[in-house]
């Protein structure tokens, strides 16, 4: 059986927090990144981490925090990156020792800008890790609900079964079940590409379609994914495991889902800008659509929703004109 | 191109009501049957159903309201069932004329009683009512939402490609659009499913499981139906096909749905029978599952959604047990 270890973890927002929470309870010790030591310092008085799921509460004696990424990449045998997307470059080019003998776990959903590369692929192709080295952490997954010790779902995906299978005896709990799976990069667009399509989602709903609208964007959006999924990683999958439709009606299907609510506010006519200003922060979802937009000019595959939010979100096309459009390609 | 000719609809709930409105708004003309004259009586006054989906305005010259179930059949080439599947064959021993030369449409959903069968395999058995000359409508649709003329997508299946073609057309409009499938037990054994697993999802909901859990509940569901499906009808079939997903969706998603809503009853402790005096009615899935339990003991399908739902519905074992149970046979 395969050792991943030592843990360490690379980030420091609610996902990172609950998955530190499911690591520890096992390990007894991690490493853990915070960028400030100001945060540190807090987390240290507190016990919990001051800004993300205050909830869950760390025994400090169990956590190696630190603001120094290069002794923790040098200390920790996997590591589990579970940054925003737009901050893993930033971090990886203070990163002076090699990645390649690293076991190294992406929980991070979202695309590299300027790269339009899921994380396991920036990690292979600029990283020089080898495939076999790379996982990613999937699943319908509230940290929330994580925090609360409400039943959860995780899927494990990386080429090399046995390291797979490896990392789910540290996340496994009563309140954590597993699965493995190969589908790296399926796993990674798929999440990708449910903030895309909960934009959609929160369009219509927006636009005052009704539930039975909802529910075909939905059929239809995984529909959408399932082409695009084929086209970038040719395997068997079934789009109703939980990795792929769950994780999609976790974000596409809840009113709590940033996503959602931004696509809702475009739907009844606020501008992205003042959608934006108002929700005080940047839906995800924004610029994954660019990205799959730009990678999908490579690839061609039929994408009518994507095209439609892209249209609406970077065009400034009428969200009415252009769902109406996008109506008439479903079945 | 086949001819459906004039056309009748058997049934006065909201369903039945929605489909009337589809229809007459292409031909013109429609015979609706109706159990009571009084009801007829007030229909013609009022110029809607006086009981289900009351904001649908009729033009009552456009219709010929009946409660002489053998006229109907008689005059009327395409015959649309909308009942209640409980009372179905009841309606069935009152007609004398033979139904075979007819094309028969059910939109019903649900199993017929002590038959378990489903309402196609009921005429097709019993009625003797040739394969090619059944139909079934199909789709994710709240008749509410049809009344205000929000967007809703129905399938038609039917052996006979032509003759679903057909069926379309009276059914598409700036509100309805249309698809056609060959899959009749796909489409109606996966309405009934539905209903089961929109209570296991509020029995799940009752008991405190979150959100992380109930898109995995889903995500379990459809992979259930799909081994069901394949079971009673060996096709290549998506499953995140709107008539099969969307259509489960709107059932186990939403909080108005009956079925959930008695699932969620029974998870925070109610018995079967205080839920159902509470809610004054008998949510579908109750009899689904009993159905499907049965039918299932034939066909020796893994579904153990449906086993637990009967569990704690017939056998009277704990919801949190049961629930405990299913949730380490998920994946």
């Amino acid at each position: 059986m395969y050792d991943v270890g030592n843990i360490a973890i690379i980030g420091s927002g609610s996902w990172a927090t609950a998955i530190a929470k499911i690591v520890v309870e096992h390990t007894h010790h991690i490493g853990w990144y915070f960028r400030r030591d100001e945060t540190i310092e807090q987390f240290r008085k507190l016990g919990h981490n001051p800004t993300y799921l205050t909830s869950a509460h760390f025994d400090t004696n169990e956590i190696r925090l630190s603001s120094d990424i290069n002794r923790l990449v040098q200390d920790y045998d996997t590591l589990i990156f579970v940054t925003p997307s737009p901050y893993l470059k930033g971090i990886l080019k203070k990163v002076k020792h090699k990645l390649h003998d690293k076991f190294i776990v992406t929980a991070i959903k979202g695309i590299v800008p300027d790269e339009n590369l899921v994380c396991s692929e920036y990690f292979r192709k600029v990283m020089k890790v080898p495939e076999e080295n790379l996982a990613v952490i999937g699943g319908p997954s509230h940290a929330e609900e994580v925090a609360m010790e409400r039943l959860t779902y995780l899927t494990v995906g990386c080429t090399d079964t046995e390291k797979a299978h490896a990392l789910t005896e540290v996340l496994v709990s009563n309140y954590v079940k597993t699965k493995v799976s190969r589908d790296v990069l399926g796993i990674e667009y798929a999440s990708v590409l449910k903030n895309v399509y909960a934009i959609a989602s929160g369009i219509c709903s927006g636009l005052q379609y009704g539930d039975n609208f909802q529910a075909v964007i939905i059929s239809n959006a995984m529909q959408e994914m399932e082409r695009l999924l084929t086209s970038i990683n040719p395997l068997q999958r079934s789009m109703v495991d939980s990795v792929y439709l769950g994780d999609q009606l976790v974000t596409g299907y809840s009113n709590f889902s940033r996503n959602r609510t931004f696509g809702m506010m475009i739907g009844k006519g606020y501008s992205v800008k003042s959608a934006q200003m108002e929700m005080e922060m940047i839906a995800e979802g924004y610029f994954g659509t660019k990205c799959m937009k730009e990678i999908n000019r490579h690839l061609h595959v039929n994408m009518p929703i994507l095209d439609a939010v892209y249209n609406i979100l970077y065009e400034g096309i009428s969200p009415k004109v252009e769902i109406k459009l996008l109506t008439d390609s479903f079945r």
